[in-house]
């Protein structure tokens, strides 16, 4: 894996009626997202969903893929016909979707000729030019092409595929995050938060997110960076704060 | 709530660096879509996820609300730093970002006037010309403006208003759907699948989402449409074709 010291910046494209429904619950961006910013460097900094419709993957995969370093879509390569995410960026980099003939052989020796029918062979039609993501749990490859990656919807799937991924990426710096658990409402530290905020402006991200757990109401307060020094200083100083304000953590157990 | 035969779609905005970076699952996509389905005849046509970055926040706001009927936001109205989104889309609508009278009275009344600090107060400041959403567990509203509509990040306060946006919209026409939950793998029945979706193109969307639950490989086949007699006759041939390819239903007990 390169690496890069600068942040890196990527976008999520979630395909899928069933998404947008709410019938299903996406698992997938948390997931990603995570994954990226570990082992990558890479922070997801926008995420769409949209239906299985070609012109609307086409419009996003471009507009995605020219504003972020890398796109990751999810969902629709597999063999019926609300498939279209491989037929779509084909056409939205003007490409042909073809037969992949490593994806071919790959998904024929995984079924076995005599049942390699032609649903199963529509997985191995691609855009002109991709890369294979391999898949180690059921065959069907994710395609890398361009600065776009596409991965599938089933969420067990991708995960065992997600190593595959760095191959593809360039290493950036990783932002890591520190959470405080407060017994306490926003309204009651708003004022240190935000002047704490100002004070270490383009250094830290600071957010406040209130709670409610074990019948008890509290505010996360998160400290993101990629600079371990003025994380800690900043940690120093918000625990200065919770010990001023007389703030009492929340404990788990 | 005023009724339209037609469809009326509708986007989500999340916005919010916690959903983004992963360290929270959302689960507000899922229950407002369908919350606006079943209730409103109203279907989300795409969702977005962004920052907390004010000229994020306008653009998406802008562009969204053009493309659809309603925006739905979430996150992003408490009453801390991180909480710009009132800003932005007054903003974004280039209109004073002020107390709203109603609101302030409100929030006065919840917290009492002697503990009714800035924090707070913030929370009763919104784009002129707002409209109050109504917020039976925490007080503090939400707001419409144009044909945008902002909400909190909290799933369990989020649920509280959700009853309050009725009078807001107008009613299109509900889409239903059928689920049938299949023993059997995509590629066995994408020729079926495919043909059946052509016979009801426009009329039926046909979706299939392999699943793995209880040890067991699957798929389940979701009809969705507005028109009852449409969806009557096309699962009745989905039956003859699963009882023709003798492909068992998966029970879930």
């Amino acid at each position: 894996m390169k690496k890069a010291k600068k942040k890196i910046k990527a976008a999520i494209l979630i395909i899928g009626n069933e998404v947008l429904s709410g019938r299903t619950q996406d698992l997938n961006v948390s997931f990603i997202s995570n994954w990226l910013n570990v082992n990558c460097g890479i922070s997801v900094d926008e995420v769409r969903i949209i239906p299985d419709i070609e012109k609307k993957i086409i419009y996003n995969v471009l507009d995605l893929s020219q504003k972020f370093k890398y796109t990751f879509t999810t969902g629709g390569i597999g063999p019926t016909h609300d498939d279209i995410t491989a037929l779509s960026v084909a056409r939205a980099f003007k490409v042909k979707y073809e037969f992949n003939k490593e994806a071919y052989s790959i998904l024929e020796k995984y079924y076995g000729k005599n049942d390699f029918n032609d649903g199963r062979k529509k997985m191995a039609k691609m855009p002109k030019g991709s890369s294979l993501i391999y898949n180690p749990s059921s065959a069907a490859p994710g395609f890398k092409i361009k600065n776009v990656l596409c991965l599938p919807g089933v969420p067990s799937i991708l995960k065992s595929m997600i190593n595959n991924l760095k191959k593809f990426l360039i290493k950036g710096s990783t932002t890591m995050s520190v959470s405080v658990n407060l017994l306490t409402v926003e309204s009651y530290i708003y004022l240190e938060l935000g002047k704490l905020q100002k004070e270490y402006l383009k250094k830290i991200d600071i957010g406040s997110y209130p709670f409610f757990r074990l019948g008890k109401v509290g505010v996360s307060v998160v400290l993101r960076s990629s600079n371990k020094v003025h994380l800690k200083s900043c940690l120093r100083k918000l625990n200065k704060i919770i010990k001023n304000k007389k703030i009492k953590l929340f404990k788990n157990s």
